[in-house]
C-alpha cells in the first residue's frame, strides 16, 4: 500500500516571532487561512485516506499539530522524543509501516512548504509510486524558477523514460546532489535546464530505504532494527527513550541520498516555496501597487517594497495598527509580545535573534 | 499675589501614537516616571501654594489631568469649552485672575514642555516676577544650545538692567519676534548671541495683559469682559458656552505679543526642550553606545541611532520584545494597539498618519 509520511518536526526560527518553540513554523497558517500542517495533509487527500497518512514530530508539538488535523488516527502521529535530523525520523516511520506492510510505499512529504498546483502534485507522487514499487529510490526534484542560492540542487542525468497516467513525467538518472550553491553557480545550472531544487521529498519502498541504511548507516539501521522488534509491545516506549538519544544526527541527503548510487528523480513544477523565510512570503502573497505584502491593518506614508505583517483579522475586530513613513525594502513582523524590523536583505539574520533569546535565557519571547 | 497659569490644552499629534486624542502629550510621562503635566505641577512647588496654580485646559482632558495633580483644586482647573488658541486661552484665565485679585502677577507656563534646572527655573520666575510688578510684558527666552529651525526665536535689543536676588537675570527689550527660521538663518542668530527661543512662557500682570487685549484685540477684550462680569453666577457657564464657540482661533505671539511695542524678555538656560517630536527625545534620555536610545525590551542586531521606545516596565513584567537587525536612524514607537517606524529624519510627517487617520475616520487609533 502506499504511504504518506509527513515530515513535521521543524521549528522554523527564520520565522521568528510568528515560529516559537510552541508555535512551530508547521502549526501557523503563513499562506491562506489553514496553517501549513493542515495544508500539508489536505493536499494528498486524494491520493492518501486519513489513515493512511502519518506524520513523525516531536513529543512537544504532538498536540498542537494533532489539533490541526483531527481526522487523523491519534496512532498515527509518531514521536521522536527529540529531533535527530531527517534520516532518524525518516527511519523511524520506515520500521513502523515496514512492522505493519513490508511491501509498503512510502512518500515523504514535508509540512512547512508550501504548493500552490496541488493537482499536478498528487499526479507526480502517483507516478513515482510507480517507480518506487519497481525498487527505485525517488526524490521530486523542483523545476527552478529562479537562481536561488538557498537550496539543494539536483543534476538530471540520463533520461530513464516517462511515467504517470498520461506519461508526462520524465524521470532521470540523479548524477549529483549540489550543496547551496553561490549566485553565479546557481544562476549556470538554471540556464543549463539540468538542475532541479532539492525539495526533500522522496518517495521508495520501506524495505528498500532500510536496505540503504543497511549500507550507509549501519549503526542507525540496528537501532532501527531493535526498534521494530517491540513495536506494538510495552517494550516500545522505554526502549525509544532509551534509543533515541544514543542516535546520532544525520540528514537523510548527507546520510543516504549523496551516497546512494541509484537514486532517480522526478523534476515537477507544481508552484513550489518552502516558504523558508520572511522574504519567501512576498512571492506568496499578493504584492500591492507600492510593492507592499500587508496583512492586517497598515497605513503607509511614501512606504515601498516592505513585507508589513501584522496581526491577522479573524475575528474582523483589527486590534493593532501599524503606521509607517519613508519605509523601503524593510520586514516587518509584528506579533502579540514580540515586534521584528529588520531589511529584507538581512532577514535570514533573524536566526541570530533568536540564538541571542537563546544565550540570554529569554525564554518568554522563543 | 503671583499666580500660575499652566497651559494644558494641546494634543501633541506628533508623537502619535502614544499621544492620542483621549491622551493628549501632556498626560504621558515621556521623560521620566511622572507625566508631563505632572512634572509641570511639581517643578513650580517651590513657588506656588497649589491654591495659586490654575490650569486651563480643554473639558474632554479636564478628567485625566486632574487625576495627575489631585492636590489641585478641582475650582483651579479652567475648562475651555473647545481649544481657541493661546490667546483667549490665556484671557479667559486672566479675566478669572483678576476678578479675584485685580492685582495679580500671573505666569503663563506649559505643561508639554521639560525643564531639566528646575532650581533655575523658579529663579526666573521669581524674577521676571520683578518685572512684572513694575507694568513689564516679560517673556522667558531660551538660551538657543542648536540651530533649531523648529523654534520660534527673540531678538533681545537694549539691555534693561538685571533682576533676580543675586541679580543675574539679565533683562532685554524684545526688539522683535522671528517665526520659524530656515537653517542659515537659524545659524547666524545663535552664533550672533542677541537671540533666545521663544518659549511661549510670559509673566505680566493681569491688568496689563487685559490692557494689551483692549488695545490689539478689542472683540476678544469685549468677549472676557462679558464673561468676566457673570463669574461666581449661575450664568458663567451658559455664557461660556455661548461665547466661546464666537470668539476667534489666534495665538498670543500673533494677537499681542508680536505688535506690543514694550516687551521684555530675560534669556534664561534651563535645560529646555518642548519635546515637541519624536526627534528630541533622544536628546532628554540617554542613548546606548550604540547610539540608541531604547525604552522597554530591545533586542538589537547592528542597530545604530535609532529611537527605539516600547512599553515601560512599570510593573516589571515585560511584555513585548521589539527585535531589530541592520537597522539605523530609524524611530520605532510601539504601544498597545499601534506601531509606528519612520526613519528620523521624516518624524515631522507623523502629522501626516494622524490626519490620514482622521479622513479615514478611523478614531480607534486617534
Amino acid at each position: 500500500m502506499y504511504h504518506a509520511l509527513i515530515m513535521a518536526g521543524g521549528t522554523g526560527t527564520r520565522l521568528w516571532p510568528l515560529s516559537r518553540r510552541s508555535r512551530p513554523k508547521q502549526a501557523i497558517p503563513l499562506v491562506g487561512e489553514r496553517t501549513m500542517f493542515a495544508a500539508a495533509v489536505e493536499r494528498i487527500a486524494p491520493l492518501f485516506p486519513t489513515e493512511r497518512i502519518a506524520v513523525v514530530t516531536r513529543q512537544e508539538h504532538v498536540d498542537i499539530l494533532a489539533a490541526q488535523a483531527p481526522e487523523l488516527p491519534a496512532a498515527n502521529f509518531l514521536v521522536e522524543p527529540e529531533g535527530r535530523g531527517t534520516a532518524p525520523a525518516i527511519g523511524l516511520a520506515a520500521i513502523h509501516l515496514h512492522h505493519h506492510d513490508p511491501e509498503a510505499i512510502m512518500a515523504v512529504l514535508t509540512a512547512d512548504q508550501h504548493i500552490a498546483d496541488t493537482a499536478r502534485f498528487c499526479l507526480a507522487l502517483a507516478a513515482a509510486a510507480e517507480a518506487a514499487q519497481q525498487g527505485k529510490l525517488v526524490t521530486l526534484g523542483i523545476h527552478p524558477s529562479s537562481p536561488a542560492t538557498g537550496y539543494g540542487y539536483i543534476q538530471q542525468g540520463d533520461p530513464l523514460g516517462a511515467l504517470g497516467s498520461i506519461g508526462d513525467f520524465p524521470l532521470y538518472r540523479v548524477d549529483r546532489f549540489i550543496e547551496k550553491p553561490d549566485l553565479e553557480t546557481a544562476t549556470y545550472m538554471v540556464a543549463s535546464g539540468d538542475y532541479s531544487w532539492n525539495s526533500g521529498m522522496f518517495i521508495w519502498r520501506v524495505d528498500r530505504i532500510l536496505e540503504e541504511f543497511q549500507r550507509y548507516m549501519p549503526q542507525l539501521y540496528a537501532q532501527l532494527a531493535e526498534l521494530e522488534a517491540v513495536i506494538d509491545s510495552p517494550d516500545y516506549q522505554p526502549a525509544l527513550e532509551r534509543i533515541w538519544p544514543q542516535v546520532a544526527k544525520e540528514t537523510i541527503d548527507y546520510g543516504v541520498m549523496e551516497k546512494a548510487d541509484d537514486i532517480t528523480v522526478i523534476p515537477v513544477d507544481i508552484g513550489w516555496s518552502d516558504v523558508g523565510s520572511w522574504a519567501s512570503l512576498p512571492e506568496l502573497l499578493a504584492a500591492d501597487e507600492s510593492g507592499n505584502t500587508v496583512i492586517g491593518p497598515h497605513l503607509g506614508v511614501d512606504t515601498r517594497n516592505s513585507l508589513i505583517y501584522g496581526s491577522r483579522s479573524r475575528d474582523g475586530n483589527d486590534k493593532r495598527l501599524i503606521a509607517t513613513i519613508g519605509v523601503e525594502d524593510l520586514v516587518i513582523v509584528d506579533t502579540e509580545d514580540a515586534l521584528l524590523i529588520c531589511p529584507r536583505d538581512r532577514e535570514q539574520e533573524v536566526r541570530r535573534v533568536v540564538q541571542l533569546l537563546e544565550e540570554q535565557g529569554d525564554d518568554q519571547w522563543l
